[in-house]
């Protein structure tokens, strides 16, 4: 019998699922099933249940014996309690996430860490991705929010109570737009998708005549076809994160900022001018041997590191 | 025989020591002499080895032998390498101070341990001032410079090469004024002790007029008598204060924030203000609980964390 952990990742539309090897840091299943995050708390919940019972099933026969569970969630985490979670509709104020999911599994005796999903995905770049070998790494998921992780010593930093890390609420331009936090010029409201696509519509003339609004994924298609809007809307908001990743190398010093959520898809164009804006602004030798990298695990890096956490967890 | 350390704070003007009884937490003895910065690195390194001398000789009479030796410099500290201190003149570049100091010791057989000036204050004020009982701190040191610190889990952060830390030099502000490290809209280009009189001078006009400049100090006075010019200039200096400590609290969440610094002198008339600021702007949650504080200790305190530090690290 070889030990599993299965990691979940809570996100707005779909709860993915991965049964991860921790000896040989390797996946050996995923799936994943929608959060029905509109329905509410109770049925969001009965979801995340039904899939750990499914995955505890399917375990039952075969070489693995799950031994503990991982899960990530937005918001700020402590103690097994979600709080201010934005893309989970409903989920305002404190959702006792880890009471919840206990109550309905009466049977089941397992170990189970929640964990903020970015912080999830630091660990898992952290074990075995794009900061894979270095201690000292600052993590940054851009989206339709901007949540961070914080590692130092190898250990993530959670702060007085789970609320540290929310790198995307750091002021850039303190009389910048207004953020949903209720903040000015916050990084999220400066390079969140919201932004990235009002930027787009503001560069490209014709939309602002036709009304249009692309995605950020969309932008990102017509940018490395060549389009002059789309490529000047990802060098800007490039900028925008440099300023960011300044004030990131100037703070913590790290050996790694590692750069994940869907906006760094749009690549170099976005990285490129990021990293040269970083150069212009922080001290030189908090800039030495820095590295910008993108995430290396892709769609499943909060899943696995909710996974890797839980297994770590275990041993305490 | 009584275990002692000497602590030495190496300041622009002064350098500061300490005799410190690290069993009872208590100043046994303090002296200063000129750091004589203007005359070079090889006049100041005399200047702290005859020091170090001195104190020994005294010490020899004494029921207290001293076992450890600490030290804090400004600058980018790391493995007794002292970078980038801007208030000695003559330091650009690197300078291995500790062996600078061992070499013109040579028959002295003593463990020394050189760190930030910052991180000295902020170990102090953990150990026995305003951050006592806490183990998540953030020191912000308001002067000529802006210096941070950030203790987590109790532990100082000193990022992959000694460079953590340097919340001055964080911006707030991304089209701001030029700040001496080459970025624009850095905490420090905004409340460094030289922003505060140009705010001072362009809000009084008679003082345009007259083409004088005042201290931090002699305005600190004129508030404290309610010229309406003083008061403003810290009100003002308060809220860009604010602006940062919102950004401190939503990336560390920490439990207390300790301000030192000469600036902060001023108390309540700037406090007052930065506090209103920043609960404008921080996420509610991570304000709850959060005490903002003015340093305890005094001048003393650079060179009594630098006694702690290296008393702790020499259990290692």
């Amino acid at each position: 019998m070889r030990k599993a952990v299965l990691g979940l990742d809570l996100g707005g539309t779909n709860i993915k699922s991965v049964l991860f090897d921790p000896a040989i840091d390797k996946i050996i299943a995923q799936n994943q099933i929608p959060t029905q995050a509109g329905s509410g708390v109770s049925r969001v919940v009965d979801n995340i249940v039904s899939l750990i019972k499914d995955r505890l099933d399917t375990a039952k026969g075969s070489r693995h014996k799950i031994t503990s569970l991982g899960i990530g969630s937005a918001g700020l985490v402590e103690n097994g309690v979600v709080r201010n979670s934005p893309n989970l509709p409903g989920w305002q104020g404190s959702v006792p996430l880890l009471k919840l999911i206990k109550d309905r599994m009466p049977g089941v005796d397992l170990p189970i860490l929640i964990e903020n999903d970015v912080n999830c995905l630091v660990a898992a770049e952290y074990a075995m991705g794009a900061a894979k070998g270095y201690s000292e790494v600052v993590g940054l998921a851009i989206g339709t929010g901007v949540g961070g992780g914080i590692m130092i010593g190898g250990r993530l930093v959670t702060g007085a109570h789970g609320g540290a890390g929310e790198l995307g609420h750091m002021t850039i331009k303190m009389d910048g737009p207004l953020c949903k936090c209720g903040n000015h010029g916050c990084l999220e409201a400066m390079i969140g998708t919201e932004a990235i696509t009002e930027r787009y519509r503001s560069l490209n003339s014709k939309l602002k005549i036709n009304n249009l609004k692309f995605t950020v994924a969309e932008i990102s298609v017509r940018a490395k076809r060549g389009e002059f809007a789309a490529i000047k809307t990802f060098s800007e908001t490039g900028k925008l994160l440099g300023v960011a990743l300044a004030s990131i190398a100037n703070i913590f010093n790290p050996q790694v900022i590692v750069l994940g959520g869907g906006v760094i898809q749009a690549g170099k164009l976005l990285i490129d001018p990021a990293q040269q804006e970083m150069l212009k602004r922080v001290m030189p030798y908090n800039a030495k041997g820095l590295k910008i990298r993108a995430a290396k695990l892709g769609p499943a890096a909060g899943a696995v590191g909710a996974a890797i956490l839980a297994y770590r967890d275990s041993f305490k």
